[in-house]
């Protein structure tokens, strides 16, 4: 984990540029401007191509997929990929319905995204690979590395698989996480906030190998805190203490 | 109250399809996967009958009602019927607009509620009967078992009237429940949250009368729980303390 | 502060109708029902016009513009200016996108606002002032005066804008409130939800420069309490509690 990317996001206050699911927003543009981004989330097409090229990262989350906000994902990404802004793409419940997999197969043949980001479920989908799925929030990690591999190769990006273990595959290395808390499944938008989390780190200046474990181990460290806490009794509590602890240091973290 | 009820909510984690209002998407998420549901939000009419397919139970809140996503609700909750799966049907706000009513009414005309759920003014709407309303989060129980009755005998279905005193309708049996809390009317979705509550208990096998039962007991019981504890100060923190409470097993909140 | 305001708003449980971005809705809610009021949040067009008329207050916001909101926008505003409803309107990032900016023009040139609120950068955009923006978050209160003064003559309307030190300029005077905190923006909406707790201040009886400095000062002294609290540990913690405080009586906030 590199400690200078936490400081860089503190100090720049990265403007994220948000085309996500309609349940999460609040929590994630809280969970981000705590720690440290700037989130906006503006889905008229009219807009999307300004508001993006005034951002230091573009976030597209499918989760409430519709036909008007396709052509405002794809803009948000084209214009993202002319200006050189990192671009991260979480393509949620992909295996739930046929309408969803067209959806993310057409914003990734018009988008070149720097980072896919999903749970070993939706990478899995997205490698043709058979995989045990229910609903958006399956987790695991078996043969995590492979699809993770596949996608990296396929889409020629790097791929976060978010799990028990999490797996970061660049094209440099393959790395492991296992910070995190179960806790972080109880809450909705525990995904969604992770990649905005990404987005952000993406804006520093760093190694991209760099940049993806320090955001994947400092979110799920700010989890294992508020966890530990005594007032932490259950989902409610726990997302008040994990919105706080995204504030804090590393060091305040490891405890 | 029913405790094998919870404990198969808790097993099974039925997914729930919500097609809900925005304001309280993100609570009522949160809300019933702590309780033990998986809760999925998906309101394109281009994936809304193959996402309810997947489903084990159907939420349709009219709280922020659009032309768009009217033809999903009538779509989600046909499909819902075809599959004998359970549907519940919240007429948020119905008395306030004649459009509100009039899109209530198209709903009821295409889809076979499993259980209507409302407060008084709700559902003395739609049993024809003038009740004094304002806003939509009018309370009262006088004579709201009557409008009960109406509404269950007019749509064939079992009716919950939410208030001091909660009434359920089934067509065996009047029950009435008296667990909650006004904090409960203080926080936004305090009632959209207890009707996907209510939808996750349909997916157990039990009577209808003891999941209805045991969804608005168990949920009053966590407010009150919630409610007596000492850093509970006002809505706000009420907010998580009740989210902490509905992950909890029924004989810690009898204390 | 006149504390008459803040009982009335607690007896009366003002209706506001919001036409509000998607982002902070639930947050938005769930502060004016602590504070008092009763939040409503329609915004298809077939049924705006009748629930604005049943509303005590407008609360437009265009945080998330759209197409389709906009028609909505303006007939609330024009409803609620035809029955002398007040009507509060935030420019919310008018300088990020000139689609933004000619929606908010389009808005003002049908709706008569009460009152404008907006922080430094948006108020001065309508005045025509260079002003240095960041996001829709900006803060800044140097020259403050002068351009509130501005955008109050412009548009024949009360102007609140925010920052560390706000200003609030009638026709009558120009007054100046400290109260608030920085947490304030850390926290998604908490400009939002200001708007909100004004539109609901505007609904008592008292002169226009008394609804607004208290609702200012009620607003910033909720949040020096929360901060105050040992338990506020972050922008997580502090939003509960901050939800919490809004439901207090002036001379607890005071300590």
């Amino acid at each position: 984990m590199n400690q200078a990317i936490i400081h860089q996001v503190r100090e720049k206050n990265p403007l994220i540029h948000h085309l996500t699911n309609e349940v999460t927003m609040n929590f994630v543009a809280d969970g981000l401007l705590s720690f440290g981004g700037s989130p906006v989330m503006a889905k008229a097409l009219e807009e999307v191509d300004e508001m993006t090229s005034h951002s230091n990262g573009v976030f597209i989350n499918i989760g409430t997929p519709t036909e008007k906000d396709l052509p405002a994902m794809i803009a948000a990404g084209k214009t993202a990929n002319k200006y050189g802004i990192p671009v991260v793409i979480d393509p949620v419940g992909i295996a739930a319905t046929s309408y969803r997999a067209n959806y993310i197969h057409q914003v990734l043949s018009k988008v070149k995204p720097t980072v896919i980001k999903g749970n070993a479920g939706e990478i899995a989908y997205l490698a043709d690979t058979p995989w045990e799925v229910k609903g958006v929030d399956s987790l695991g990690d078996e043969s995590a590395i492979d699809i993770a591999r596949k996608v990296a190769n396929k889409y020629e990006t790097a791929v976060v698989v978010t799990g028990k273990t999490d797996i970061i595959c660049t094209k440099n290395k393959v790395s492991e996480n296992i910070t995190g808390h179960p806790y972080l499944t109880k809450v909705t938008g525990g995904g969604c906030l992770l990649g905005s989390v990404i987005t952000a780190c993406l804006a520093t200046e760093a190694s991209i190998d760099d940049q993806l474990l320090t955001a994947v181990s400092f979110y799920g460290l700010a989890a294992n805190y508020a966890t530990s806490l005594q007032q932490v009794t259950g989902p409610g509590s726990f997302k008040s203490a994990f919105i706080d602890a995204l504030s804090y240091d590393i060091n305040k973290l490891k405890g």
